[in-house]
């Protein structure tokens, strides 16, 4: 079940039974020829899927992450990350002060890890509360399915190319993967990056698809059970 | 068109076309019966409606705001007011960054109202940026169709019961609207609203809802002109 | 009685009795032919009157608060609305602290009325605080003796042109009501607005005016009863 | 002249001819016998004579400043440093955007004297502003004019208690010297100083106290003509 | 050379030949039998050894960092993420204005991470900056040595035994790799890790370390190659 | 000892039997011929000499201070006073998490005493917490020993010329005064300077630093000891 279709009465009486909830964070950005919503689109989905399995609650996702690089990219909505930290600071101690206790954070893009700070700052101030960060896409099967696979996984090349964040076609082929670059202003890195994607297949079958979701969906469940426990 | 279903090289294919862009804000909280994201439900419909007819943009709506005072009602997610002000800030800076000029911010919460400082705090540092807040709610056209059918406006009665906000059934009579209470502490608050409503009909004829949507679309879309002329 | 004129004894010996506070806060910006100073002066009119009828204590006046809009006319000093949240909610907390547990917060300037989130939040942290926030013009007595005098009520005309606002002679006749613009520059809201009064008469009978600050004197009287019951 | 006398054409006139502006910041906080806004009675009637005499203009007074120490107090409204940089901020941008260039910060507190940071970081941003900032109390001649009394000047002793400062009869006698204590919380604070005085005589002749006040209001008057050279 | 041996017209001469600056960040928390500023400790050596080489001059560590989780442990001083951020900003934005363009950011510490966000905010605001950033423990070749000698490289295990990180004896043996815990409060993270190390070997043969230090050395150099390009 | 030759279990040891803890903060800036690190060298000698004889522990010194009027000298590395404030909050309240109550703060740069507010400001909301702030050089006693050398002590000049702070050979002869200037612009500040010392003997005999350092080591030495009381 997510917030959307639930009203406070319904989120009270899971309470009674439950003090875990998802909380859903990505980003607004250029994802080459996917959606601008990849990043949030996709932990969206596996919190969906363990919903269904677990019962555990999901809260609204929060659309946007800390992006500043890819500003020169129309579509990408980029938090400060000082403003990231205080938002995920709220959205935790929100939910705390109901009687959620155990918070699973779904994170979908790179960017953002620095705000899993606020996670340990924020149980030294409520000792009750716990949680994970989960970051799908740097998870250890991950890498092996990908390897298996013979594929690079990065930044919206086939890694990000689920059915659901999908808008057009892709490319066929392959992107060479360019070098590392210095930060700087975010047009040098549209120059350097083209289309957005950081090199690689455009695309995967969707049995490798499958594959990784299965995985990735195994992990989150596996989290909320620790949580559980 | 919203942002999800599209890539940036399609937003960067409307900007040579129209600077103008929609943002929906609201709020995750209590709302009686109805779903605890009917200020977010409500603008978006709206912005949806409007895109449809005009072709403008709809960013990725922020489902957070502030509401303080509902904490005590599980389900109620809010961002302190400081944090609000800073979100809305990075999201017009990133996206006048890509040559978006012209904003409508449809706002769903009347908590969030104070933000609209950061509108006029932005047109100072980049004098191209101009932009309406649309509050559908404190419309004169809301408050004389309410009057035309006996009805009070108020937080979560019939004025925002509309299909796509109920979660479950609704209470068929009316609740007696509550006296002003000081600013407290949630609990006091939820103590004095009971089950949140802030009194008068639970529930309006679909016609009554259908107007209202009608009246609140026709304005969003002559605002929108505006921005274009 | 105001801080001004006591010393902290004399403060300490009130709060035996009374644990009441007026704060008045409002905004140093243009006001047409008015003071500078006029969202100032009509709170702390009232407060004034207020505490020579109930005793209740009136804090200094915050002369500043939150008008970017206004900022190319001369006189105009504007918070950023982050500055006034962060200042009142330093003024409630010092007081507090000393035993102050009831506030009445008299707003002078509708581009604050953003910061009243500062009272539910506090009140989130320390729950022995409450307070009203009262904006003297929206009140609906205000808006009743307008229309019986078939007056519009609107900034910087007659509404505001108490003897103590005014700095010179007015202008005898009527403005014509300006259209609504977008938040932008702040030279466009010059530009848009003139001499600065948003239209209407710019001034109405001495009874006029003082029904109206019977009225709300009435009103501020009233609450801060409610605060002590 | 100050702000709250005139109206902004009257503001625009000036700065026609001159751009020079008088900010008071001062505190509110116990000053043993004294009015608690005693920080602010004497910088602002110090502003008020020079404005006189040199037709430079006086903005509205800062009632607050840092005073964490003497929370224990009633009647102490403390701003957090933090924020009392981002008002100082706010005051002298809102003044620049509109012509002003040349400031003198008259502070009665020396607990502000931290903000005086803010003026060299916003001259780094805006190169035209130029500003002082005047402490009156430690100025050497005040130190000559009560050494040549045998007087010591000290927080809320003679030193200022000046006819408009004071809201009672003043104690005839000398308190002893109090010991430097450690920062530590403000009720240890108050056991310390106990009526609030730093100790010293708690009045002095009329005239020892006109000779400071011309004393400093003759440095005022230098420094506004330096800023205006 | 360090910033500490010169004096500002050095520096000024440094600048009219080259714009480069390593500035080195760190932590200040337990690393179990090894220094509590291990973390400044290795990247200082680092740049000392890089600086002797190229002669790019190296700012004054900062010694703190994000390290919330630690703070159990006596010696562990945090910074709060938001307050690292800001002083990375000043850090930059202050060299940056005297003419410094390229800068190579040494971190020490997994938890400083978040904090390369900046580097990409302020590149967007000063396009003429440019920056990497490097965590020489998370570096490929690190990781090949480590499998080459059958170690795993851990917070505070042999990875960070270096000569100069030793402050006392070390223990001979291993220790077993430690669960996974879910962020919480600090004391419950000490209960986890007991004497503060990861797990695995304590220390390593010296030739491992120099292997390491020399690889990772060999790595700065090449970057600051890059950025002096 | 200092903390960089402690592990944290010799922290905690030291914290069975002592609660007190020296913080070193300083400044990077121009000191004319001197280190740029010269506001930092002082202090820390000081707190070295002190925990010698003491036995008291000494934080990592922190190295940045409040210089923004210095910015256009090169090596001037500046923090905002709000980072600045932030971060001596965060270093005392983590030190404070785990037994230290008694802090004496050895600061080495008159930019940075408006910090002290932070002390104050903390002991409000940990009252077990007590400190002191010490300014070396505007103790009493420097003064005396100044004036009985016939020497002026100012920035940059013989004041702050110990041996380690030297980098190069100073100037023989004296620089007269210059006048006090507005604040403005770094580059003004840098004009009016010139090579940064603010004018008196560049130098003075090795025996009257000897006797400075002799009586500020005592004054530090005496405060640990009323710390300890």
């Amino acid at each position: 079940m997510k917030f959307a279709d639930m009203n406070w009465m319904q989120i009270e009486a899971y309470l009674a039974d439950d003090d875990r909830l998802m909380l859903v964070i990505g980003a607004t950005e250029q994802h080459a020829y996917l959606s601008v919503l990849t990043d949030v689109l996709i932990p969206e989905a596996l919190a969906a899927a363990a919903s269904e399995q677990t019962g555990v609650l999901v809260g609204p996702p929060l659309p946007f992450g800390s992006s500043p690089y890819f500003l020169a990219y129309p579509g990408t909505i980029s938090l400060r990350m000082g403003t990231l930290l205080a938002v995920l600071e709220d959205m935790l101690h929100s939910a705390f002060r109901q009687g959620f206790r155990k918070f699973l954070v779904l994170n979908g893009h790179g960017g953002n890890r620095g705000a899993k700070a606020v996670l340990d700052e924020l149980a030294n101030q409520f000792p009750e509360m716990q949680s994970y960060w989960y970051d799908w896409w740097v998870s250890p099967v991950v890498g092996e399915i990908a390897a298996r696979h013979d594929l690079t996984p990065s930044h919206a090349n086939w890694l990000e190319a689920f059915p659901f964040t999908r808008v057009t076609d892709l490319p066929e082929g392959e992107k060479s993967l360019p070098d590392r670059i210095p930060s700087g202003e975010a047009s040098l890195v549209r120059q350097h990056f083209g289309d957005g994607s950081f090199g690689g297949h455009y695309q995967a079958p969707d049995e490798v698809m499958d594959e990784i979701f299965s995985a990735c969906f195994q992990e989150v469940v596996d989290l909320l059970e620790k949580l559980g426990a």
